[in-house]
């Protein structure tokens, strides 16, 4: 009977995929031009405590100097942006997660331009909340080692490492070609408004967080706290949308996980956590085609493939959209502002409705 | 003929400043019930420069243990996030730059959930632009000195001073109330949400800047980008419009000023300037009713007073609105997120209707 089961829900992934990669793309029906009509917007904080700092600022003479560096002050707190579109209510919102180095920006308005997914997904009528990471752009970070640091309390040794990418690391990196300045023939990215991505790069303080990234946390209290919501995870937050799971999968309602490795010492306890929510890892093209990163991109990936086959045999719901495998060929690791994202967001919309938003409307399913 | 051109416009001033007081308040028609349509929305940069880093991350091994710790970033880009109403064609748009230890989000949902200045101003068919200042938020920060620092490459004496605002510091220098956790009697801070205004409290690394603040010259380009513009700072960035205006006029069309010290060594040159563009400064209530902070908050305002009369004896159109002598009482050091908020915005609307709409639709003006 469960082996039955499984084989019905193996077959129904593979029709329902098959019918992906047909479908006839329907981007062409919604541009800028269309006017956007929404119900509710704005912006809202999740997590965050209070704390003890004896370095407010890197000056003795603290702010303005008043003579004041000691106080509380907050940390780990999430800031959340969010749009709901005029029939909102109709669909599970999504939750966009940027990767390392980037903001939610990564959503919005591509390099060259064009639409994001973001206000794709709107359009689309489905309400989207932009997070950015605890410890990075309007989430803020703890800035009292550096200032104890500077006021000479704290050795140096004691600074956690930011990361930032470089133009030349990204370009290979990301697999907008095989050398920088030189893109692949068939290329998504719009590699023409270079210059624009490397704005978009920002330093990373995720090495400050604890053990337990206080983002995992947060996203699993936002999700129950939309009474159901879909977790988009990106590169460094690629799995943040399982690990938000582990925590508290309540009102996780489908996770999808973007060009990241993901674990491969997951114990069966959280597996069959994990099985319990439909799952979708996303890859893009040319994974073996820059020399320097080809054996990286490649264990990351079968790394994927072997956590799916555990989430399956656990009975669960994974599925793998490798961009090729779905007439999609070309795309970077920010294929979410690829020259054909919208094509690549209607594949994601298409498996969000046949795999989260079905269940959500039959009382009959197997969960 | 100069002088009685002045006397006319001091009267204008006069009756014009006396109807907003008088005005009967319009913000009861708004509500977030209402549908918010949208022409456009999106976000991008405006500057940056690359610079090459010799510490793109804080570990001898570089990013992701790939050895790479050199290489070209970009730096000083101003992100900003922008929404045209439907009919934002007719109005000049309004950028909002916030204040120090704080991102956009200062014009966003206010603590307690209300609209905020960014929405409302939308609602009143106002195109709005939202910057982060450079080295904040989503506009990143150069992390190389840090870096440097960690690596053992630079000396920790050359680290830059971070600041941040506590909780016990900005209750009362905020205005609040007279000592933290006592509000004033009729305190306009939703007081009851102050839990949530310290989540929106981040470090500002602007200490690591050059003396002309590219955030300037990235507003004096963005209001040319926009063919016009009315820029608006609060608290660190209150000036910042008039900056800008230093550095490039051509594009800004009104410059609001709330809550920041007015600089009294300004040339006949500069003044001269800026008398070119409409300005209003803002205050709040309770100036002189925190003791510890009494002496700043009256040398501020004063300031500012001297600043309004040297514009206008250039023939300059400036006007101070202290909010309690407009109607509006208990008003904080954050009145975009007061409870009365709203109202504070329509007499900020008239006024730039009233200052700014109005000679833009007149060629027989003056200028």
């Amino acid at each position: 009977m469960k082996n039955a089961g499984q084989f019905a829900k193996a077959v129904r992934r593979y029709v329902l995929l098959g019918a992906l990669a047909a479908v006839t793309l329907a981007t062409a029906g919604i541009t800028k031009a269309d006017r956007l009509a929404l119900k509710d917007q704005g912006s809202f904080f999740v997590g965050g405590r209070s704390i003890f700092t004896d370095a407010l600022t890197g000056t003795p003479t603290g702010f303005l100097g008043f003579g004041i560096n000691t106080g509380n002050i907050t940390v780990d707190q999430m800031y959340v942006q969010y749009q709901v579109p005029e029939r909102g209510d109709k669909h599970v919102p999504v939750v966009m997660v940027h990767g390392c180095c980037l903001s939610s920006k990564s959503y919005e308005t591509t390099p060259d331009g064009r639409m994001g997914w973001n206000e794709y997904f709107l359009r689309k009528q489905r309400a989207v909340y932009l997070p950015d990471q605890v410890s990075r752009a309007r989430s803020g970070f703890d800035a009292t080692i550096y200032n104890e640091i500077r006021l000479g309390t704290r050795p140096a040794a004691d600074m956690p490492a930011i990361r930032t990418a470089s133009h030349e690391f990204a370009w290979p990196f990301f697999r907008f070609g095989p050398t920088m300045g030189t893109a692949f023939p068939n290329e998504q990215f719009p590699v023409e408004a270079f210059d624009e991505f490397g704005k978009q790069v920002i330093p990373d303080l995720n090495a400050e967080l604890p053990a337990v990234n206080p983002t995992w946390t947060n996203l699993s209290a936002l999700a129950v706290k939309l009474k159901g919501a879909i977790l988009m995870g990106h590169s460094e937050s690629g799995f943040f949308p399982e690990q938000a799971a582990l925590i508290d999968p309540a009102g996780i309602k489908g996770m999808i996980t973007i060009e990241v490795g993901c674990p491969t010492t997951l114990t069966s306890q959280q597996i069959s956590t994990l099985a319990r929510i439909p799952i979708l890892v996303i890859f893009g093209d040319h994974l073996a085609d820059v020399p320097a990163y080809a054996e990286r991109w490649m264990t990351t990936f079968s790394s994927c493939e072997q956590f799916i086959q555990q989430v399956n045999a656990a009975g669960g719901d994974a599925a793998m959209m490798h961009l090729p495998k779905f007439g999609q060929f070309g795309n970077s690791h920010m294929l979410m502002q690829d020259k054909n994202n919208l094509q690549v967001a209607d594949l994601v919309l298409k498996w969000i409705d046949g795999h989260v938003e079905s269940k959500k409307k039959s009382s009959t399913g197997p969960r």
